[in-house]
């Protein structure tokens, strides 16, 4: 049986499906029935890294959708626009869809799931998030006897790239985004990754899957890296923690019609060094996913690059070939692959989400700042775990402050407190602490 | 549609398996849908830790698999006998079947799979290997596309729980197994975990699946902690490295004619600091799978445990229910997670076998020692990376060797070389380096 591919998009990611697609041997022998008919791509004079006949090249890529000879679409394009119009075309032919495109999922994940499951068709996403690391299909695969309690994850690799470097090298965060930029790590427009976007799109995706149902992507409060303070890095280290842009998603119960609060969230983040995600460095990818009864089981490797995103979108290729084999074409959805959703989810109000937080003042450099400082944070019901002052720059004082876990309500009121007293100068940083 | 469950034994894992069944709200509504129809105990009047109606209890397990409200058998029982016949009975009555248990999969997984591909059922094990860590189904449904050079991995609890508390506390091996069967993490009789033979029965199954075809288990080199000095552990940390008991299967290449050759192993390992694996600390497993193009990914989490190895077991029953609500009983195997062998896979002569060494020596403290030893290796062909004298016990010295990669064959042969030496009084300890 004889499986045909349409590819839209033959830039890093396509052009490695495809070399995966062309060199079978060694691989799992599926992947020999998978044959590349069509692919999309917008400059046909474009040198390719992989030889292709020129005949399966196009610049039409509604007509590789529409391909009666394209089993399977693998939308490998990027970008919100084209590729959701051409997802929903795909799966309006009936034709199941893979894609790699997190932003086009995140924002219209909902009306593309919709979509298929009225034309019982499947849309994969493994490469959507995490690059090579399988998390998408164990995901719904593999711990759907859990309840989910947390997953928390680095999930963009250009700010762990970003966020190691300044650990490592005490560098400041826009000397090392400089060089990240000059070495191909970072965009030259960085914004999407450095302010967390990016890993908010990811997260979002996680929390549906792992929590049942669609997360408002839009609602996902969301702090970058581009004003972390190579201070805090330093501080943070000194006093045994790692900072990680964590992205989380947390379940926080239910409301009374049954749908499931969330917090979700992408933020920087004190982790102890020995957290298993603190050991992440580079541009390596891990999600942390916690489970009643499974405990933590923890998800690791490369987060981007061409290789190991063509592995991921092979992978959902092989399980679209493999699930054909059982029932034919006209078969029932596998609910676990096709992971339609099964409650609602909606997100908790901010200052009723709990943390423990890092906060960096600049004090006066004078006896009783501590006391007064201790006292805002007694007075608003915020227990303290440590309180250490720090050599300021100038004739200041810098003081850090980590809290228990405490509601960020009552946070905020101690801060704001704080902010009041004649010794404090500024509240310089203030970040989150697992 | 609900499916009828048959239990065999309700250990540990059985009644985490019920209890999981038992409470399915908050769970994949999957979960909803399974029905515990019968539990084979080997005591009836055994109090259980997860209250059951009586008439579900029954000491005869070949009933409960002959039961035809009895959709899908789960063997949680351990053991060779009764549950391999078992297993094969209920294959033969075209029930797909559900094991936790390693050492009838090591053993007798070509026959079993033999007989599941002939009656067209699936017999599925993820909780086999790595307790609740999702390793299996990735392995099969996640990394199909790659080429894959090495699976290697800390799959044995109790003995990373132990090699984790001699490097904290310089403890000797003996002193905290003992502690560690007061504990509870090791068995009376800790044979089969500290011996390797666990280890080696979880890696022939990951080997098999990874390189899609059985490994004769009875070949594993298999090396266990038994005889591990803490001095060794204690040499390897100054010099940068932790221990683990490491699994490892490698790709050497193929034979003539197209079969695959596979170093598998078992030993006791030094792992540099940095290395993903060496982070795994106490009772947790992981294991990391590297390929073509994925690059390296690993999978961490509980490595045993009731509620991790139930959930990776109600993760197989979910997927046998989730595939048939694509085509229903009489419908074809997804190939991805029937998971058939399709190629074949013998073991390389280990003296053909590539590795790093770490070599304790037990020499005179005299003059020209290390020249001596260097010399050995030099006229092998084996190269050092590094050689130490660290300070013997009494008046001798103890000598450290670290060589780079080299063939087994080639490493014994300077061993021998060493051993005649006048000034060399024994080789005390010989370790695998990564």
């Amino acid at each position: 049986m004889t499986i045909g591919i349409g590819l839209l998009g033959l830039g890093t990611v396509g052009a490695g499906v495809a070399a995966i697609l062309a060199r079978p041997e060694g691989r799992h022998p599926l992947v020999g029935e998978l044959t590349l008919r069509r692919v999309a791509v917008r400059d046909l004079a474009r040198p390719r890294p992989v030889p292709l006949a020129p005949e399966l090249l196009s610049t039409d890529a509604e007509a590789v959708v529409d391909d009666p000879a394209v089993d399977i679409v693998v939308e490998v394009m990027g970008g919100l626009e084209p590729a959701r119009t051409l997802i929903l075309r795909a799966i309006a032919a009936g034709k199941p869809v893979v894609t790699a495109n997190k932003a086009v999922i995140a924002r219209y994940g909902e009306e593309i799931a919709a979509a298929a499951a009225a034309r019982g068709v499947y849309v994969l996403i493994e490469a959507a998030v995490g690059g090579g690391i399988p998390i998408i299909e164990p995901l719904k695969q593999s711990l759907g006897g859990n309840r989910i309690q947390r997953v928390s994850g680095i999930i963009n690799g250009t700010t762990n790239y970003i966020l190691s470097r300044m650990a490592d090298e005490g560098a400041a965060y826009a000397e090392v985004l400089a060089d990240a930029q000059r070495l191909g790590y970072a965009e030259a427009d960085p914004a999407a990754d450095v302010q967390g976007g990016d890993a908010a799109d990811k997260i979002a995706i996680l929390a549906g899957l792992a929590y049942g149902g669609p997360v408002p992507r839009a609602g996902i409060a969301t702090e970058g890296i581009d004003r972390l303070d190579a201070r805090d890095v330093a501080y943070a280290d000194q006093l045994g923690f790692v900072v990680k842009l964590l992205a989380v998603a947390e379940h926080c119960g239910h409301s009374d019609d049954g749908t499931q609060q969330l917090d979700v969230r992408v933020h920087p983040t004190l982790l102890p060094r020995q957290h298993p995600l603190a050991g992440v460095h580079g541009v390596n990818n891990a999600i942390l996913v916690e489970g009643d009864p499974v405990g933590r089981v923890m998800f690791y490797g490369p987060g981007a690059g061409a290789g190991p995103t063509a592995s991921a979108v092979v992978a959902d290729i092989l399980n679209i070939a493999g699930i054909r084999q059982v029932g034919g074409a006209d078969a029932g959805l596998d609910p676990l692959l096709a992971a339609s959703s099964w409650r609602r989810c909606a997100l908790i109000d901010g200052a009723l989400s709990r943390h423990r937080n890092y906060v960096r003042l600049r004090t006066r450099d004078e006896a009783g700042v501590i006391g007064r400082i201790g006292t805002c944070f007694g007075d608003a019901g915020v227990s303290i775990q440590s309180i250490v002052q720090f050599e300021g720059s100038g004739d200041g004082a810098e003081i850090v402050v980590i809290t228990h876990e405490v509601q960020e309500a009552l946070f905020r009121q101690a801060l704001a407190a704080i902010e009041t007293l004649a010794a404090v100068e500024s509240v310089a940083a203030c970040l989150r602490t697992l």
